[in-house]
């Protein structure tokens, strides 16, 4: 890889300049930021990049482009780059939903240029270039998209491209992607911003400062619900179809724990509560969570 | 405090085996432990206290008695040392909801003898005695529960003794505490047990290996769903009206969230996740969790 432009250098962008960097991937790294306040933080934190004014600059040197933007900027970013580009030039991204957001590049990209959708599994409730962190992908799942349009020879270079990141990596559609992320990420992050809201309602209502105790549970939501929002509200409406199914075997559920612990079924709920524990148990065994009690934080 | 015995030597109770030894709070200290599996460990582990085989010889020595046991186990075990208790002993518990088990406690303990109840605020996903740790209640809330029939004498010697023990303590009443704790932990337990529920259910449709892909959210929710089921059981049946109304509370918001995703209502849905945001920033300054991206595990 010669030259590599990283559009949007917030916590993702930034860790991806820093992990190019110390792994020698390429031999110019280019950042776009549009946000003043991170361009300071940037030159701050003096990031092993050279910061561009002009996205077309970037464009123009570049033999890789990864969008490390919202979402919700692609098509504005693509229309803004489009006379730019070549078909030889890989471009990536590295958002959370894919369906539509595949939708969105096919009606915007020009005409014979190649995309090719990736989705690092790694991220935190914090924001912004100073908690960019080059070990950030390490040993995480990237998620390469191939669909009817994917690149092979892209798509190729991109899977060497993570590897070297560090991420562990896998190839699927978007479909799938959607549907799988829908659950094991989309859906918990709404259920946390949802308890949250509902412990303000009752807080509300009730005053009691409940937040001292909230470290009986309470706690563990608060943190994936302190995410950045336009990034959730853009996954929330980018894979609404999957959410809102997502959403309506969580409130069936939900339902039939209500009736479990109205009608005190003992042994349903006992069944249900010993089910989930072996979850857990597997997601150790994936190395997909910390081994520890607590997360170790205590 | 003479001799202090603990009924029930799991997470909670070796816990507090271990605090009251290393700060020499007893003279004694007596262990009462139902379970062959836990009492070869706590032998194995050699826990600073002494094994009895019969109930009524600890109660009979002891002038703080502890319930560590599930809920669900406070009547037989009442009934079973009533005949020994006096007025003068202190007895208490660290059951986790209140109203249901001091009418449990009322209907079942013998005349004249008092019981003042505590709920520290601390545990894990993990059980038994293996997991204990002397620091487990340090810096931690312990609610120590003040209704009509409490002795004052008690509760004032209560709240030294989860001093000792590295507790901060607050007093409030069955009810106050059943509602806010219905909220910060209860739900959000419940809300864990049934978002793992549903991602099972979920994968066992669509057999896609969702685990693997788990550290986007669900990792989070399947630690606290790996909490001991018996006393989860417990706790929702005994706070049953609170939890149903806290469900209902969620439900009613989670339909207002999926209105907002599926009318892409973007003010209302980035109002409440820049609102929920806040409460992180709440809790840390609560000093209620670890102030660290990804609970510092990564």
């Amino acid at each position: 890889m010669k030259n590599i432009l990283i559009i949007g250098c917030g916590l993702l962008g930034s860790s991806l300049v820093r992990k190019i960097s110390r792994k020698k991937i390429a031999k110019k790294i280019l950042i776009y930021e549009k946000s003043k306040k991170n361009i300071l933080k940037i030159k701050k934190l003096k990031l092993p990049g050279i910061l561009i004014k002009k996205l077309q600059d970037g464009v123009l040197q570049s033999n890789l482009i990864i969008f490390c933007i919202p979402m919700s900027e692609y098509k504005k970013t693509i229309l803004k780059i489009n006379k730019y580009l070549t078909p030889k030039q890989i471009i990536t991204d590295v958002g959370s939903s894919k369906i539509k957001s595949g939708e969105i590049i096919k009606k915007n990209l020009k005409k014979k240029i190649f995309w090719t959708s990736s989705h690092p599994i790694a991220g935190s409730e914090v924001s912004g270039p100073e908690y960019g962190n080059h070990d950030l992908f390490n040993n995480k799942w990237c998620v390469l998209i191939k669909d009817k349009q994917t690149n092979l020879k892209h798509l190729k270079i991109l899977r060497i491209f993570w590897k070297k990141i560090g991420s562990k990596t896998v190839v699927m559609d978007s479909d799938k992607h959607d549907k799988i992320f829908s659950m094991t990420s989309h859906l918990p992050h709404l259920i946390a911003y949802n308890l949250v809201k509902s412990a303000q309602d009752f807080e509300k209502k009730q005053r009691y400062n409940l937040l001292k105790y909230s470290a009986g549970g309470l706690r563990d939501f608060s943190r994936i619900a302190a995410s950045n929002e336009i990034m959730w509200r853009d996954i929330f409406f980018n894979n609404k179809k999957n959410v809102l199914k997502a959403i309506d075997i969580f409130i069936k559920n939900l339902n039939a724990f209500k009736r479990d612990i109205n009608y005190k079924n003992d042994k349903s709920i006992l069944k249900k509560l010993i089910q989930t524990k072996k979850v857990r148990s597997k997601i150790l065994k994936l190395k997909q969570d910390i081994n520890k009690p607590n997360f170790g934080r205590d």
